[in-house]
């Protein structure tokens, strides 16, 4: 069997062979971004997308099959680049509780450019159920890594699983909804060392003396 | 002035006067969570409404003027029960870090028992954006006063403000999706123990012989 078969390819199926090609696909994404970030999944046209973008009607159907095609595949975008805007901040060799503190800079200065990404992920939860869990499952899932990372270099407590996870991404998308998004009242530093902080030594009062 | 302005008015405006209108607005309204939670915004419909509450269509027009109206008296109405759910988990003379635990514990049982109300409240951020904004609000600042009732009675470390309460906003949220929603892999009981864990003493390893 040399065709694949399409119910196991990516999201945006047709990846593009020349550097052109993969140029029209990057507007295509980002105008859709802006497209669905604005108007909502239901009023998103893909007219509307093809305007912003610059390109024909034609780019767009060499790309992606329908309106839903395309939300799909930059939710998968979408998801990629926060990724990335949390990894590009850390270095290799950054105790654990500095790499938390960096991927949530990373992401808080991302939202902050791409405040549209809340819009479209949340509604995802509607369009596309499955993306949406998976989007959270994989975010989930990296940081628990990192966590147990940091367990074997002695700097984390032992036992953090899942769900110590999903509470720091928890804490992370809602300071960046409230910090990021609603507004810009604070520096994106001060809120990533408030985190910091919880994560490091929880809310008591610590017994004078004690750092 | 006697007559009160409309615009401070509950977004179910017209309060019923009898035991009888309490409780038919109590059917609607436990019908209306249903059937947005089910169907989702768009597809619900006034009738749906109706049938699941059993009564007459002419009940709902006196309660509400469209599916719009009852949907934010809706939204209103599960924010006093998750306001009400972690209130009831509440004991007065707690310690602060056991105040946010039963809390916890009391909105993750509520959330299982109510798993549309994750559905309804994410919805109301394109249905209703500042019902939407003012749930996440309303419940931040509640935890805020609640922090800041544990700083001065000593057991809180002090300088805890809103991006605190953000914070653990966002980790309670983000745990009841998954093990109140998603799947009930792990005790409510666990989850918020889990929880208050990181807010007693953070993630990081301590000296031995420092509990």
């Amino acid at each position: 069997m040399t065709t694949p078969d399409p119910s196991e390819s990516r999201p945006s199926s047709k990846v593009p062979r020349t550097e052109r090609g993969r140029r029209t696909l990057r507007k295509l994404l980002d105008a859709a971004a802006i497209e669905f970030g604005e108007r909502g999944f239901h009023e998103a046209s893909i007219t509307g997308i093809t305007r912003r973008a610059g390109t024909a009607l034609g780019s767009f159907y060499t790309y992606f099959d329908s309106k839903d095609e395309i939300f799909r595949a930059l939710v998968d975008d979408l998801s990629g680049k926060v990724r990335e805007a949390a990894k590009n901040t850390l270095q290799s060799d950054l105790p654990a509780l500095d790499v938390e503190k960096a991927a949530l800079t990373g992401f808080l200065q991302f939202a902050r450019e791409h405040k549209e990404i809340y819009r479209i992920i949340d509604e995802c939860e509607f369009v596309d159920p499955d993306s949406f869990r998976q989007h959270y499952e994989n975010t989930a899932h990296r940081i628990q890594e990192r966590l147990a990372g940091g367990t074997r270099k002695g700097e984390l407590r032992e036992g953090l699983g899942e769900a110590h996870a999903w509470a720091i991404m928890g804490m992370n998308v809602f300071l960046g909804l409230r910090y990021a998004v609603w507004s810009e009242d604070s520096s994106v530093e001060d809120i990533a060392e408030l985190a910091s902080s919880i994560l490091r030594e929880g809310l008591a009062k610590r017994p004078s003396g004690q750092s």
